[in-house]
């Protein structure tokens, strides 16, 4: 077999057979197909598709280019969530514990953001002394010790998907539905879960701009993790406004924390809770209801635990940006429209987020909002305060922002907060 | 500007600007973008197409990443020809010093063969002595001495189409109609020539499988060369079964001699003097017959002159291959079918073309066709002789033969010698 074979075949419309996939998956993983080729494959894919039963393969070709972790030895159920990237979509801080409480174990491999979106192990990071790089016998160690575990994903998960991703993220090969269903299910089958509930966001702050292609993604990956055995449920939720009230590191910890103690803004609640009787359904565990679990302490036991566990201290104050600014409210109305994108766009370049990889981000940088569509303003209250730590940020967010907030007379149109459910 | 922005915009459908598509080119040639991008883009641009425009802005770019030649110096117009490539195609041999003969100066940039098709330079390399790599100052010098120069491509011409020609190769993403014109113009409107006719062939043993195909590449490289102010003809011609009786490098030689004594086969005589008349034209010249021209010795005379220019012995004994094994009629009857392809892969596994660029070719190897379609055969009567360095070579060349040939009751069908001729 040959690279050029498997490009052709594609290339020309056709379906992938199984070995054809194994192949180019193994080969690419040890280098003897080069990244062009992949890249010439990954265009083809992304422009003729791939069906289900090539999509399962390619998921199962990634898996089995790295370790597959097992959770056997544990006395119950495993139970994860994966969101695909949001603004102020801190709920992976306040669920792990929170489902941990009710009675799963979480194990949940995580990421760094790149872009405008945050990434979990950055927000979890602003904590002093937490660290993100376990060992597999650390995070049986952390799991056993406080019911959940969030870490970055060792070198050896999904090889193949971690070279490929950094393939696509550079020849605009990343906007496949296939490509990104096989990419997050890959990780998520490897990581050894039991259960896995999916958000998947909708809007202009979402990968997924409309529900139809949001539902498509869905279905996709409920497939891929029911054919591999993992229960799987999606929900499709809204990310046309950010979540919540905090974007940003140390902000989005502080917001967390808020939730835990039983407060917390009403959609960063009400989503947490749903997403945890997902969870702890999908894990056929029934018993403790998720919201007594956050009224009670018994969710914020488990999250201090959890910290201290990977070696933060909750108590440690979170560390704050050093410069702010207050953006007022144009006039006097309703907030009619508060855009994702526009917010996550600007706590980039306060510098919550990175532009390459291998750049570091701001622990206090980001954006606090203090009215969310929908709530009545009057002009000169402060809408956000932008937080940096140089004030020479601030030009370049307010120009992200610039048109991405309204004050109208009515509150405008906006997405439900769970806008579907996608089941096997 | 970036690549990932380039990419999409094709991806996606769009038409790439002018700007982007310099840009591009410019940073490809340079580096600053990576091999994997160009891929992903060729593949974008195989799939979704470019139009007339973006073609004319791709060309034109990959000229301007290298020299442009200059024949001004010349008394005389300058006129060539290039073929898309087919088994048994030598016809710019006897070509070449035929139009220098009838008074255009022929300055040809020839490449060497890959894959089933031959390549010019391969096969005048059989001349002993002879040599491909010339300075610009030794092609003029040629020119003057001979009329006809026939050599390698310096390294200076069309960079960036050396590049994206060696990248395409490996990536499945050759059969581009914008692709393949823009990388056939590129070098031969770099090349200077005033005048050109592009033989583009037709058939399995050519890379256009269809007249259609093969009619929107010669619209396309027409418009291209018409636009960038080159007097531009295509014809459309046969590559269902072998040109010619003689298929291999010094074999070919050998039948380019014969014709250029007013002998040889009978379809390559017609397509020589139809393609030199097509030339002439072109390049409004008038006054001698080509066919006039290979009946008196000018043409041979030419020939002698540019063979010498170059250090070959146009008197040398050419190599022969040292084993040689005769395919035999398997009925009596008429010679139904001889398919191009079949007849060009086994030349190729004798020794006569190389699979990969750094590969040698085998001066001798190849096959002499004993019977052309249409023709009557005996049972047991040689149909064919094949050529080869080492006897080895022959069950794989048979094997390529295979249900390549057939022999019935009557002539099958075959393609006209020319199916078509197409000008701005």
């Amino acid at each position: 077999m040959d690279a050029i074979e498997v490009i052709v075949a594609k290339r020309d419309g056709g379906e992938l057979t199984a070995a054809q996939i194994d192949w180019v998956i193994d080969a690419y993983t040890t280098g003897a197909v080069a990244d062009e080729q992949m890249a010439a494959l990954a265009m083809a894919i992304l422009l003729n598709g791939m069906n289900r039963r090539e999509i399962a393969g390619w998921t199962e070709a990634m898996i089995r280019s790295g370790e597959r972790m097992d959770w056997s030895a544990l006395d119950r159920p495993t139970a994860d969530k994966h969101s695909t990237g949001g603004v102020g979509d801190k709920i992976t801080l306040p669920l792990a514990p929170l489902v941990a409480a009710c009675g799963a174990y979480v194990p949940q491999l995580s990421g760094r953001g790149l872009g405008h979106t945050g990434g979990t192990l950055d927000k979890l990071e602003s904590i002093p002394g937490w660290r993100a790089s376990l060992s597999n016998d650390e995070m049986l160690g952390v799991l056993r010790e406080a019911g959940a575990v969030v870490c970055a994903a060792g070198s050896g998960l999904a090889p193949a998907d971690k070279k490929l991703y950094a393939l696509r993220d550079v020849t605009g090969t990343v906007e496949s539905i296939p490509l990104i269903a096989s990419s997050i299910m890959s990780k998520k089958i490897a990581e050894g879960t039991g259960a896995l509930v999916l958000d998947v966001k909708v809007g202009s702050g979402a990968f997924m701009k409309t529900p139809e292609r949001a539902r498509e993604l869905a279905e996709t990956m409920v497939a891929l993790g029911t054919d591999a055995g993992v229960r799987t449920v999606a929900l499709l939720t809204a990310m046309d406004r950010p979540l919540g009230r905090a974007v940003g590191n140390a902000l989005e910890v502080e917001e967390s924390v808020e939730v835990l103690a039983g407060g917390g803004p009403s959609d960063v609640v009400e989503l947490t809770v749903r997403l945890a009787r997902e969870m702890l359904e999908a894990a056929g565990i029934s018993g403790k209801d998720p919201a007594d679990a956050l009224g009670d302490g018994s969710a914020m036991d488990a999250w201090r635990r959890m910290i201290a566990a990977q070696g933060g201290d909750p108590d440690a104050p979170l560390p704050r940006a050093g410069e702010t600014m207050t953006v007022e409210a144009p006039a006097s109305g309703v907030l009619s429209r508060l855009d994702a994108y526009a917010v996550g766009l600007a706590a980039w370049r306060l510098g919550a987020g990175r532009a390459r990889k291998e750049d570091p981000v701001s622990a206090g940088a980001g954006i606090t909002l203090h009215a969310k569509p929908g709530d009545p303003v009057r002009q000169g209250q402060p809408l956000m305060t932008l937080h940096a730590d140089e004030a020479a940020r601030f030009e370049r967010a307010l120009a992200a922002l610039d048109g991405g907030y309204e004050v109208g007379e009515t509150a405008g149109e906006q997405l439900p907060l769970v806008i579907g459910r996608v089941t096997a």
